[in-house]
């Protein structure tokens, strides 16, 4: 079995503040991440596909198509954008990390199927990063 | 001579939009970093301080000066702000790589006078990287 | 399943050196690194917390607890020390990576209970980067 | 258990070229990839091996040792040369990051049997990176 | 003063070879860089551009003219070829790094003129960086 | 005027202690890195030479001759070692970065004479970075 990865970086401001919370909770859970106005990242986001080595090309998975796709689900939608207030995805959940691997997952499942292995994502420099695994037997 | 540099980070959101210039024209230069809301970036910052080497300490300049003069005039006025709407300094400028350094630079002048040599800015993953020198004779 | 990896970095000083070797066997197998007054190291933690995404916050994990609890057991214990002489945990044991994420595991456990699923360690630029894995039913 | 990576680098050329596919599906397939005389790479290189620790030596598996497996393994073979025209393993063999590091599994796996535990394999700046993965039951 | 500087990459095959020392002289000082066949790097090059920051925009240099400048010149040249064998500036010349950031220098400086500041080339890793500076008063 | 920099680094232990300075303020100054019997870091140790290309070889500087002297000069005197405890620049030396770089000038000059034009120091991670720059005409 091999595996294949493909780093792509982003740029987006979010807020974090949950719908399910009140303010006063918002405030001291997030502290200053839930600032009005929002902040911004450089997001890293990783996306591991795996399979067996096709004998005629040599690869696991055509990385012109693997680009394709993360580039019409995920950076057309998530580019330069701010997360809460221009996204659908985000209108009524909190961009936390999690939540953003979450569903970058759900948004390129149907595209890359049992394929699929790894959704990763981190903020640059090891302030948090966050990883999605889930098992491609039950991926959804 | 002997040079010190400190690096800090900090996270914003900004949008890049001129007062001096119409709507169409904001459009056409700064493309979808002119989007109405704002994107966000993680902003790395390198300040370098120069001078002797004190021959009881063996150090340039206290670097605990060095960093609670950047966390009192650059963190807390930027750090988690949307630059645009939050702050005072990007209020009618704007925030591009070069006026970010520039602000920095007058904000941090008055505090470490002639020991500043350069300010340095980057946007991760080499996107753009602004540095700003100005020799230490006319530094405004 | 999501997994939530924060880095920390710490400095200090160690010597190879194990008891239960004799000074020759210990100068052969450890060579320059068992040099009598130790050397030093800037070494990177990794410790990850795995777990379903809190429905009311979007988080697997609390990263304020995780930072607490990683800063009380290891922070404080290892950093700007010695680790054979001005640790208890070393002072019998040969501080080698392997046994370092050993020591590291073993205080975070208690604290993290089963959302602990790796604990990380490296010696930068590649030199030697040693990873804990052990299975979440059999931590200790 | 615990694991022990070590990362190595070598620079070598490589033209992506499939023996079973026609002159004009590998233009297509592999873009300016194919290109007659090949361009090159700096290849980093990841070696995990895992194991249980010794107590004695507090390691897992003697480094040094490592070291000179890879050495003689890979670094000898790869390291500045011409893979399609100057290796044996990739005379008949599409150099794709996928086959490489299926090759260099297959050349380590012999001296360090049942230890091996992963090959990763990586262009630097995330253009591609390429992970290895076998069960340590069924590594070839 | 402001200098914006860009990073590029591309990635090309190498042999060190000079036209004007005898073939043993050429193995004697380039090694296996001198091997028959070549090898390859991904190579790293930054751009510097210094001038005032213009009060319209707020830019010191147009980025995106910046980015098409080197794209022209320099990575439709260089990007995925064998430099000596595949392009004209290397034909006769040997490709040391001194030697490309030198040829980089005279196929940029017709273009951005005095604002040209530095070309700097790296392979990554450390191996050796090489950083052409001249000054702007006597660019060629 | 080319430049070339080459990067190396190494390991040791040091504590921060001025003997022109009480115990007390030695404390108050270098707080935990005063601390008794040291800690440890990896240091990166940048030195760069300029000159002219020949246009023989290609080269400003043989770079095997440049890794020979800092081998010698510098890693062989400091890597792997407790500076203050082994090595007889910083017996009576405190050996912050600004010093150690100082001492490395001094050490390389005399070998590399007018070719040397800057010694870089860093503690990675951006805790600090301490940069020496000399004019070429009065390096001592």
């Amino acid at each position: 079995m091999a595996a294949l990865t493909k780093s792509f970086s982003f740029s987006a401001a979010h807020r974090l503040h949950s719908p399910h919370l009140s303010d006063e909770q918002n405030r001291e859970i997030f502290g200053k991440c839930n600032n009005l106005h929002g902040h911004g990242h450089n997001y890293e986001l990783e996306v591991t596909v795996t399979g067996s080595i096709d004998p005629q090309t040599g690869m696991v998975f055509d990385l012109v198509e693997l680009m394709q796709v993360v580039q019409e689900e995920v950076l057309e939608r998530f580019d330069h954008k701010h997360l809460n207030r221009e996204t659908e995805e985000f209108h009524n959940l909190n961009p936390t990390g999690e939540n953003i691997v979450h569903v970058i997952w759900n948004l390129l499942q149907p595209r890359l199927g049992a394929h699929l292995s790894r959704v990763g994502y981190g903020k640059p420099r090891r302030i948090s990063l966050n990883i999605m695994e889930r098992t491609r037997k039950s991926p959804a």
